[in-house]
C-alpha cells in the first residue's frame, strides 16, 4: 500500500486553518433486508461484502475507487488506513469479513461492515462543511440509485446504533487549540459542548486522548432535524465561537504572557530539532507547540506543512512504511526522532 | 558585597575533575571557658565575636581575611555567600550574633557562632584532599597559636554535636554523578555510603536534594580515628570506588546506550539554549547533562568552565547581583534563560 503524506485532505492551506484542521461529514447507512452488523452471521457478511463491492464498483463512483479486503489485509497496512482516518479503530481490529472502499485521493472512504453495513466519509482540509456535505450528499445519491438502504417512515435511515438514527449523518470537525490547553481552558470548552450535545475526541476518534492538542468535535444527536438544520447549527452557531474562543486566548497570550509562550514555543521546537527518541504523543504534543509558534509568528523558518505532514509521519505505521521495515518499539522512537530532526533542520 | 564566579574553589581545572567537583576540609572548634553557641546569652555570643575577631585578625592569617557581621549584612548577602557554601544554611538563617571569616580568595571560611564557636573550612576544586588537609591544619595552628580550644584529654576536640567530638575534622567531597542517576544505580552508593557511615548530601548540604546530580559525601565519625586514618580511609578506600562506579557506568552508556546518552544531553543542550524561563532546580539537572556531554565529548562546543559558573550564577541571589536588582520568582525565571541562553551560545 502506498499511501502520500500530502493527500489533498493533509493539506495546510484551507480555510481557518490556524484552528480547523480538518473537517468531515459522515453518513451510516444499512442494505435493506440484512440485519445490522452485531447480528449477522458469517454467511451473511460475505454476502453484503459481495453485493457492496458489486453495486459501489458497479456505481459512478466506481472510476475513482479502490476496494481493500481488511480481513486479508496485513495488520500494518490496517493500521496504515487507520493512521490516515481512513478506518476506524473498531474496523481496523475486528476479525470479521469486512472492507474499505477508499477514492484515490482519500477525501472519500466507505467502510462496509463496520457498525452498519456503510459508513461513508468525506474528509477536507480545514473548515469545509458545506462542501464535505455536498460531497456526500452525492455519494448517498450515487449509492442509493444502486441499492435500497433500510428506512422507516417515521425514523427515517436505520442505524445499528440509536444515536445515528433520522438522517445518520454526522459532522466533525478536527480542532487543534494548544492556547485553550496551555491556559487549561479546555474544560470549559468540553463542559459547553457537552452541554450542546457534542462529542469531544481526540485525534484518533474515540477513546483516545488528546495528544497534540487535536479535538475532534461532532454532533451527537442527528434524530429530529434535517440535515441543513444540523449543518447550520453545527457550522454558524457552535463552531466560529470555539475558534474564536482559541483564537482569542491565543491574542491573550502574546499581549500578556509572551514570555511563557515564547518558552513553550522554542523549547518544542529545540526538543524536536535535538532528540534522539521521541514517543508518538510527545512528539505530537510538541509539534502542536511548534504549529502555534508558526500560526502566530513567533517561529518564522519552518513551512506549516511541514508540521502537518509530520504529524501522519510519525505515526508507526506511516514510520515502518517510511523505512520499508518492521521497527522495534525502540527502533521506533529512534526513527521517529531522527525523521523529525531532518525535516526541521 | 562582590563575588567572583570564577573563584579560585570554582574553577573546572582540577585533579578528578570529571565528577569531583570540589573537596573540602572542615574543623569545628570551641574556645575555652564559653558554653556551646546552643547555651549562650546574647551578651556571650557578642563577647565570643568580638574575642574571636580581634583574635582571628591579630593572627598571622589576618592579611588575606575580610570578616563579615552576618546580622548586620542584607538577607541578599547572606544568601550569596550562602550559594557560595561560605556559610551553612542555618548560619544564613540563623538571628544571633554572628559573623564569617573569609579569605579573599574563598578558599578558606571560618563561620563564627554557628553551631561551634568557631567552623573553619577549607575548599579546593577537584579532587585534592591531602591540600585541603594542610591547608586546615595550618589555619587550626593559626588560631590554636592565639587562643585555648576547648578540649578534653580522653575526647578530642569538645564539640556541640557529639558527630564531631574527637579530631572534629569532617571530609567532604562534592561530587557529580550523572550516570549513576540516570540508570538509577544512585540508590546502590546511597546505601554503601551508608553502611560506610557516610554521609550523603545535595549541592547546598544537609537536606538539599540532589539537583544538578550533585551529592556531597563526607565522613560522619571523627571519633577514635586519627586525622590521617580518616583522611586515608576517605581518600583512598571509598572515593576511588564511587569516582569508578560513575566513570565505568559513563562507559557502559556510551558503548550500550549512546542513543539514550545523546538523548538526554541533546535536549538539555536544547532547552537551555532555547527556553526563556527556567527554575533552578531543572537548570541545574540540565547543566549537569550537558557537563556529562562534554566530559564524554559528545558536545564539543562548549567550555566546561562556563558550566561550572553557571551552576553558581544560576542561583536567585547571584542572578540578582548580576543583574543589580531585586527579582519577582517570574523576573528571576526569566532572567536565569536569558543569562542561561547568552552563556551557552
Amino acid at each position: 500500500m502506498d499511501l502520500d503524506p500530502t493527500a489533498a485532505w493533509n493539506i495546510e492551506q484551507a480555510p481557518h486553518s490556524d484552528v480547523v484542521i480538518s473537517c468531515r461529514a459522515r453518513i451510516a447507512r444499512n442494505i435493506d433486508g440484512f440485519p445490522f452488523v452485531n447480528r449477522t452471521t458469517d454467511a451473511q457478511n460475505h454476502e453484503l461484502l459481495n453485493l457492496s463491492r458489486r453495486m459501489l464498483l458497479g456505481s459512478e463512483l466506481a472510476d475513482e475507487l479502490v476496494w481493500v479486503d481488511l480481513h486479508e489485509a496485513t495488520a500494518h497496512d490496517r493500521r496504515l488506513l487507520f493512521e490516515r482516518h481512513l478506518i476506524s479503530k473498531n474496523h481496523m481490529e475486528s476479525k470479521s469479513e469486512r472492507a474499505v472502499v477508499i477514492s484515490q485521493d482519500e477525501t472519500l472512504s466507505i467502510m462496509v461492515n463496520e457498525e452498519d453495513h456503510l459508513r461513508m466519509q468525506v474528509l477536507a482540509p480545514g473548515l469545509q462543511l458545506e462542501k464535505v456535505y455536498h460531497q456526500i450528499n452525492h455519494v448517498d445519491d450515487a449509492v442509493e440509485a444502486e441499492i435500497d438502504y433500510a428506512f422507516h417512515d417515521r425514523w427515517g435511515y436505520l442505524t445499528a446504533c440509536p444515536t445515528n438514527l433520522g438522517t445518520g449523518i454526522r459532522f466533525s470537525v478536527m480542532l487543534q487549540l494548544p492556547a485553550l490547553r496551555m491556559t487549561n481552558e479546555i474544560d470549559r470548552v468540553r463542559r459547553a459542548a457537552n452541554d450542546l450535545h457534542l462529542a469531544v475526541r481526540g485525534y484518533h476518534g474515540e477513546g483516545s486522548e488528546s495528544a497534540g492538542n487535536f479535538y475532534q468535535i461532532s454532533n451527537q444527536v442527528t434524530l429530529g432535524k434535517t440535515e441543513e438544520e444540523l449543518l447550520a447549527e453545527f457550522q454558524e452557531a457552535i463552531l466560529p465561537r470555539i475558534i474564536e474562543y482559541e483564537l482569542h486566548t491565543r491574542k491573550v497570550l502574546v499581549e500578556k504572557n509572551s514570555v511563557l509562550l515564547d518558552d513553550r514555543i522554542h523549547r518544542a521546537l529545540a526538543v524536536l530539532r535535538s532528540a534522539r527518541m521521541l514517543g508518538t504523543e510527545e512528539a505530537m504534543n510538541l509539534l502542536s507547540r511548534v504549529r502555534l509558534g508558526i500560526c502566530l509568528d513567533r517561529v518564522e523558518e519552518i513551512n506549516r506543512q511541514i508540521i502537518k505532514q509530520l504529524f501522519l509521519q510519525i505515526q508507526p505505521a506511516h514510520l515502518q512504511q517510511h523505512l520499508g521495515q518492521e521497527l522495534s518499539p525502540v527502533e521506533m522512537r529512534e526513527a521517529r526522532a531522527t525523521i523529525v530532526r531532518q525535516m526541521l533542520q
